[in-house]
């Protein structure tokens, strides 16, 4: 086990998404890298984008990486422990105290460092491997019991992928993606579900507040099952939490001033969630600019405002539903907004808010 | 009351950011427009931005528009019909039902039209007043009793500030825009208000998911005060449906199917929010590339986007939490997604998902 040695050998179970793009990654970075998946064509189509090799007869691999289904990763973890004896393992499941309790019972946790790569969930398909998927994303590592050399190599894969680390027990861990990521995820599905009867010109009322938060609940539902099933404790008590705040404002007396003290106390939570670089969030001034839905135009829009040396912190885009323009909204710095809307409109754009 | 007229006379009873607006975009287009407020500093202001003359002695105006906050409407609105009793009054209010039943209770139905311009309520404050600020927005017009040249007015002034109109009665927009809109916002401040007691370092555990879930859980409590309680059997009710949604999923014996079960359900709802144009939402192929957070990097991004001919759909960026680069998701036709990502890669970009 060559724990400080950033190239050690990487064998990967699972040649999924997560899978197949830690494999192109750390092989691109020149590790020694092989993988496989019960279904042989996706084993091979995973080899052929050059997430690695197929194993050989040679010597074991210093690390396995599980890269199943949450659901089957437990498993998984405590078959590769038997299988290779003296290799550290870690997972990528995005609920780790089931797997951290089974992998103790083994008597093996020295060996076992639980890892979740939080990648965007919106991609999905082992072809869109990328070995970049990781790269400025966190990457929880949860040590358990691991040894210091076990989690030194497993934070060497997650470097080398170039992913912002992040060390936290499991129990932590789950009881905070509960609230951060579960419990969200529940909550956009039931808002969206509330309009089931609206006619389409009646959803034609949506605004951008709707569609932001109404986004996720375009997931598939398939890997939810898993998630909600592991993280089960964790996810009632937070839906519990937020139950009771939507309770308490439909059974108020005052309706109005219910929703007003939630709204005071979501304000201040959401202003807590870090914006660029892990500093405090911005307040940007926000520049709203009508631009015509055409090729080029959004380009033009930007090379505008870069004429006017001007950051664009954040952009967002919103498209009318009768009307052949967009609204692109600019996020800059304050200090600059007055300037460039006067800039901007000398090009010829039109300002809908600034 | 010369209804048909596009250059009928305004007045304009509230200098907010709505009625300046309003005021700003009429004048622009040769309206007679006169504005009034309360606060005499309010409306100097919004004269001084070209939102309209000080009413004077001379012909009464043709139309009234009632901008004051939702909770005074009623009130303002049966005021406005008295001391002007040949106008025709219509109101900006987000709430319509208990306006229309205040104004039946007076017999002058016939000259009286709800007015609900959709204008993004994230943008605020008097100066911030656009002309431009309702275009390409809808603007629901919910007649009630009002007479066909009344509403001609009230639909020429939308028409006039580029809106897109929509017709509705009053029952049905409140019970629309509580799902639509007010229960959002409910939902939105809950999964904000879960947030309590974690530590900074778990929060900043926060993906694109809880960042758009939660984005108007920043909004001002204020105006959802008077949202409340004037919708409050709409809002409640709706609130009903999302409750037993979530505790479905809470007191399941299978947790993972019961959510997997309202995924699905709020998938199918989702798909019903317009994208571009009123048309159905399309599938955009998506690609995620990493952008140096520099001036000018996303300039140079689209320049090359560009030059391959590709109109870009949709765009959205995300910061790393601890790296000087940010994700920028670029959402394409699916037929030009593979040949775009491959003219990006020759051109050094780092893709970190397609």
């Amino acid at each position: 086990m060559k724990s400080d040695d950033h190239r050690a050998s990487v064998h990967i179970v699972g040649a999924g998404l997560i899978g197949a793009s830690i494999g192109v990654g750390l092989a691109a970075e020149g590790w020694p890298v092989t993988i496989a998946d019960r279904d042989d064509d996706a084993a091979r189509l995973a080899r052929g984008i050059g997430a690695g090799g197929a194993p050989g007869d040679g010597d074991a691999p210093d690390l396995i990486i599980v890269a199943v289904p949450p659901a089957a990763a437990a498993e998984a973890v405590i078959a590769a422990l038997r299988a290779w004896p003296e290799a550290v393992v870690t997972d990528v499941a995005s609920v780790k105290t089931p797997i951290a309790t089974a992998v103790d019972a083994t008597g093996q946790g020295s060996r076992y460092v639980g890892s979740h790569p939080m990648a965007g969930r919106e991609v999905s398909g082992s072809l869109a491997a990328q070995g970049d998927l990781f790269r400025a994303r966190p990457w929880v590592l949860c040590p358990n019991g691991a040894s210091a050399s076990a989690q030194a190599l497993v934070r060497a894969v997650a470097e080398a992928l170039g992913a912002d680390v992040v060390v936290m027990d499991a129990a932590r861990h789950d009881a905070t993606v509960a609230r951060t990521s579960h419990a969200p995820q529940v909550a956009a599905s039931a808002v969206a579900a509330a309009l089931a009867g609206l006619d389409a010109s009646d959803v034609a009322l949506a605004g951008q507040g709707l569609r932001d938060v109404t986004r996720i609940a375009a997931s598939e539902p398939e890997m939810w099952r898993d998630i909600a099933r592991l993280n089960e404790a964790n996810l009632r008590e937070t839906l519990r939490h937020i139950i009771g705040d939507l309770e308490k404002v439909r059974e108020a007396a005052d309706m109005g001033s219910a929703l007003a003290a939630l709204i005071e106390r979501g304000r201040s939570e959401v202003a807590r969630i870090p914006g660029k670089h892990g500093a405090k969030r911005r307040d940007w001034a926000e520049i709203t600019v009508i631009v015509p839905d055409e090729p080029g135009e959004l380009l033009r829009l930007l090379n505008s405002v870069a004429e006017e040396y001007v950051n664009v912190e954040d952009l967002a885009i919103e498209h009318s539903p009768r009307q052949p323009v967009g609204l692109v909204r600019l996020s800059v710095l304050p200090a600059r907004a007055t300037a460039l809307v006067e800039a901007l409109v000398a090009e010829g754009w039109e300002i809908a808010a600034s």
